[in-house]
């Protein structure tokens, strides 16, 4: 049963796995909203997919869906542009992985402030880590600290929103382990970044992802192209 | 002629007055990329054209046109949603004016910084004022030295994006004089909020355009609805 009292968060759910356990954080203590954002990324269908599959699992009626393909006009990212090729086999280990997206997390909490103010939210919540993929720049805490001061001085003098970040310091291992003592539906998520049928289990977010589950000692629910091939079946 | 060692600039221009004299500004000390944002607000498509006549005046090769109509969804403004008036015949003197956008000004920098981290530009101009309009919370020199710091913490260590403001301490008559002095194309800008053919000359935007070249002993160039039911024509 949902308790009036408990303050509203909106949560950013791109449907991974990472934005998953973050929302079952938030389900902890608030009322949650879920916002996703299409950015013109590769997997942009089947991540819409997982968010939706997510929301419903947890009930969510106040949901919104934005599109940023502007970014992909902006490029600079093998996310969002198709001739740089998204890395495999690979994991990035220093300097900023070619699949920064500049400056995307500042596009998301304007997003999720924009409609926090107007809804009445006075918290955000966004899945972001400092470990692993640390390479990304608006991934960390400092900035997140930043935009919390942007927040503060440039929205109404009522509005109080706080970013937060219940993951920051996780690894993936401790992600997937929070995610299954949360009950979090991690078998409703998408992380791949290259593929939207069966996860390509290759590029930097599918390794990062198998290595969190084993490392936890749980199976990973989703299916991955890899799994298809070794039980002889044709990969598409 | 143009001199290759001056800083490339990504100059905010969203057609109006303000924005103009800002782009003047930074012409002044830099090369200039313009971006201009719809936003789903009334006269988009007047200010897009104003948008494009300042551009050509200035033959700025490198624009950008992004669209972020999700504001329109998210709702609470009278600038986005068409169910609230556009106050006519006074100004807003007092509290938070009701064509605040929430949290507007934080999607414009994300957007010009994620351009500027891609194109390798140093500055970011921003017509933004505190004077005259000072109800927009989003519109403090304090709010954008926080997205500086946002921006410096959530970018390449690289890269080094500092947020201009040239004209954040002036009302609209200092506004007009520095755009007179920098010659700056007035006549192709568009400041008013609710029509497209004739400048209403009665709404916020409007009548602080007008006191600002009442005050600056200069007319304005652009023609309003006034003006030809002044001369007995039929307004549309």
């Amino acid at each position: 049963m949902e308790n009036n009292k408990r303050p509203l968060a909106v949560c950013l759910v791109s449907g991974g796995l990472d934005s998953c356990v973050t929302a079952a954080f938030a389900k902890e203590e608030c009322e949650v909203a879920f916002v996703h954002v299409n950015y013109g990324q590769r997997t942009q269908q089947r991540e819409l997919e997982a968010f939706n599959k997510i929301a419903d699992y947890y009930q969510v009626e106040k949901r919104l869906v934005v599109d940023i393909g502007y970014l992909k006009k902006i490029g600079g990212s093998a996310l969002t542009d198709t001739s740089i090729d998204v890395p495999q086999d690979t994991l990035s280990t220093n300097g900023i992985p070619i699949t920064y997206v500049p400056f995307r997390n500042a596009h998301l909490i304007s997003i999720a402030t924009s409609w926090a103010e107007v809804i009445g939210a006075q918290f955000i919540y966004i899945g972001a880590t400092e470990v692993d993929f640390s390479g990304y720049p608006d991934c960390r805490r400092s900035f997140f600290d930043a935009m919390e001061l942007a927040i503060h001085e440039g929205t109404r003098p009522e509005t109080n929103i706080k970013i937060r970040t219940p993951i920051i310091h996780m690894g993936k291992k401790e992600v997937v382990e929070a995610g299954a003592r949360l009950g979090a539906p991690l078998e409703l998520t998408w992380s791949c970044y290259k593929d939207e049928d069966l996860a390509c289990g290759r590029c930097d977010s599918c390794l990062l992802r198998l290595k969190g589950f084993k490392e936890a000692g749980l199976k990973d629910p989703i299916p991955y192209k890899a799994d298809k091939e070794n039980r002889g079946e044709t990969s598409i």
